[in-house]
């Protein structure tokens, strides 16, 4: 059965910098399925118009189309209930809601300020006006004034990271030993900042770190 | 066997407002533990002295002292095994070390600077300098210059909240159909919050306020 994840990427194919497709990427390597990514750009609507709506991830699996990270999250718990679960018992996944509108409401907000400008300038041409106007139109400001306030931005970021920093610097993972969906979700916005930002966000010293490398060692990616 | 509570209170020996005492309060009814406290002041070392430190909460369980609301949760989930686990297992214990490291760093703060002002002037007069020199030193404000600021940061504290609010429009608890000391953490900051205010901080419609009567209701308080 052949399995393939549409992942956002920029004007290099393999610029793949969405959160929520590495959210899905890690979730399938948590449950150990193989699968193929196909690149995908903002403007390309059409190639996933049989997924009913137009962002990524979305996830064929055999004959079963899922949009949507979290709904691709929940269909492989239910899918693959033999492999690791990604949520753990009905608390640590409750606990997992809380991380997830943390990361969604507060980390995602910190980040995108200062990555948003380095983002347009690695797209495709043909998605640069398309993201202008959709990030312009949410932002109230040009990409030229984001990029002018970055100074301002990564102090917030620092701020919103301490909570993350605190926890690592006690434990391997957010779920403890091993990494969960929560992990997952972190995970995401780390990476999403770390691969675009044009510079380091992260000190050599920072507990981020070695949690970022150690979850992709658990998965031997 | 006796079971004493050293609780931080102000001028009105009722006003118990400290979020690290709250957190203990719902642990030890979550535990189904009855107990007694002792109102107790900033400056009143010498009582709690016994515990070989200055702060509370303090638990005196029978022959046992323990200090620091994290070591008596652990305390209290080590010695009475039997009650309702306070942390779950263990990637939700290790889950709520994050929870407690976003109330400590990104909650507190944010609570803190608005309420400072009004927690002042409800002290214990024999508190208030010792609150003064230590409040200001480390803000680096004066509690009055503080309190000028108050409308700059309301915005700040709506928007660290957002992700609480966002998580319990969707379920009961953080920890899910019932609460946990994840609960006991955060709702021990917005208790302290609500609590010590000058102006109501939660709109009648706000998914937090059934959250925190939800919590009391659930031990019968």
């Amino acid at each position: 059965m052949k399995r393939i994840l549409y992942d956002l990427a920029g004007a290099d194919p393999d610029f793949r910098f969405s959160p929520y497709c590495w959210r899905t990427k890690l979730a399938l390597a948590h449950k150990n399925l193989p699968y193929e990514t196909i690149a995908w750009r903002f403007t390309e609507k059409d190639e996933i118009a049989f997924s009913g709506q137009g962002k990524v991830p979305v996830l064929v699996d055999g004959e079963t189309v899922v949009a949507d990270s979290q709904a691709i999250a929940e269909y492989l718990e239910v899918s693959y209930p033999h492999e690791a679960s990604l949520f753990g018992d009905p608390p640590s996944r409750a606990l997992t809601v809380l991380v997830r509108h943390w990361t969604e409401l507060t980390l995602h907000p910190a980040i995108v300020k200062i990555v948003l400008p380095d983002i347009f300038l690695r797209l495709d041409p043909k998605d640069q006006p398309y993201f202008r106007r959709t990030r312009e139109a949410h932002w109230g400001m040009t990409i030229e004034e984001i990029a002018a306030a970055r100074a301002e931005y990564l102090p917030v970021l620092n701020a919103a990271l301490a909570p993350l920093r605190q926890t690592l610097s006690v434990q391997k993972f957010i779920a403890g030993a091993a990494p969960s969906y929560a992990d997952h979700i972190v995970w995401g916005a780390l990476k999403w900042a770390c691969l675009t930002s044009s510079t380091p966000l992260l000190a050599a010293d920072d507990p981020i770190v070695p949690w970022m490398r150690g979850v992709l060692e658990t998965y031997g990616l």
